[in-house]
């Protein structure tokens, strides 16, 4: 039996990530593979419940240090229960965020804390992604739109549209960082130009 | 300015840590001496909110790991929330567990994590107390009278008899590890008998 795939979507809050993961499962299944799509943080029953203590509340609830530690927890919970097992059975798994979002949210906010999510990331988590669509756009626009959402889950959005353009730029530099598995997409486009693109960069990495 | 000790209690459950470090407290404060008494997991806000995620639910809510991760996430915030600005402002300061507690009873639960703990320690909280009392008791008296408790934070204390066996030998070792800052109580007495020699020890290193 081969393992599936593990692909994740990494980009600012308000880039499309969720519209266009969601069009890639649809596009996988159909032809015949079986696809589960999932977040971060979140993803599990237990680690959901962590995604709600570290997103909600005022924006200096927690200091970046715990953020990452909960992150982390988070997200071994949710590698545990749901990525590693679908993985095993044959299934591809798409997560909308992963530890990217972690190495590039906690290295913005506090630059010397890099270092600590990778050594964080290599001891308890030790998994990258196959395959990762970075969905670069104009943080301007995509602010807007993740406003508009209004979840409630918005502690990192209230930092600002400066905030915003570091993370944008703390993607970009991800992507050269990790060219192998990251796949760079232009976001300043209609949903079905980005769809199709992405569904060709897939196709041809299968 | 001076600044406050930092003092923790550990053992087994139900061994009397909580009524010790309440006596204790009482005894510096009797001298005219700035005390807060705190615990683990807990201390902070934002920590018990964690505590009550790790020890309510079934027991194999959460891996080791995972467990690990929330218990450092949870330490990391009653750090810097409860014990560092105290200890600034010259206040003693007294848990009733600290990051021995990890590290014995998730060292029980699965040997191979013990380095994992330590170095997790080594990365998000570099602190160790200035003093330690273990209280050393028979287990099997301490788990009748941690189960009469009855509180519904009792996933480690399901584990039963041969886990609090392993346990008690963890916190023994721990003793020999750090002998400069760990002192052995003897629980298997009256309170006031042990509550008197715990004055004398703290007495000869203050």
């Amino acid at each position: 039996m081969t393992t599936g795939r593990f692909i994740t979507f990494e980009g600012i809050d308000g880039s499309g990530k969720s519209t266009q993961s969601q069009t890639l499962k649809a596009a996988i299944e159909a032809t015949g593979q079986d696809v589960i799509l999932t977040r971060e943080p979140g993803g599990s029953p237990g680690a959901e419940e962590i995604r709600s203590l570290v997103l909600t509340g005022e924006p200096d609830r927690w200091s970046a240090e715990t953020e990452i530690l909960l992150f982390t927890a988070s997200r071994r919970d949710h590698l545990e229960k749901t990525i590693e097992p679908a993985l095993k059975a044959g299934t591809t798994i798409i997560s909308d965020r992963f530890a990217d979002s972690t190495r590039v949210y906690q290295g913005a906010t506090r630059g010397d804390l890099r270092g600590k999510v990778d050594q964080l990331h290599a001891l308890m988590i030790g998994r990258e992604p196959d395959l990762t669509f970075i969905i670069d756009m104009d943080p301007e626009i995509a602010l807007k739109r993740g406003l508009a959402r209004n979840s409630g889950e918005d502690r990192f959005e209230d930092f600002g549209l400066p905030f915003q353009e570091t993370l944008r730029h703390g993607f970009l530099s991800l992507a050269k960082s990790f060219p192998e598995r990251c796949v760079l997409i232009d976001g300043n486009r209609a949903p079905d130009a980005i769809a199709a693109d992405i569904a060709t960069q897939y196709a041809a990495r299968t």
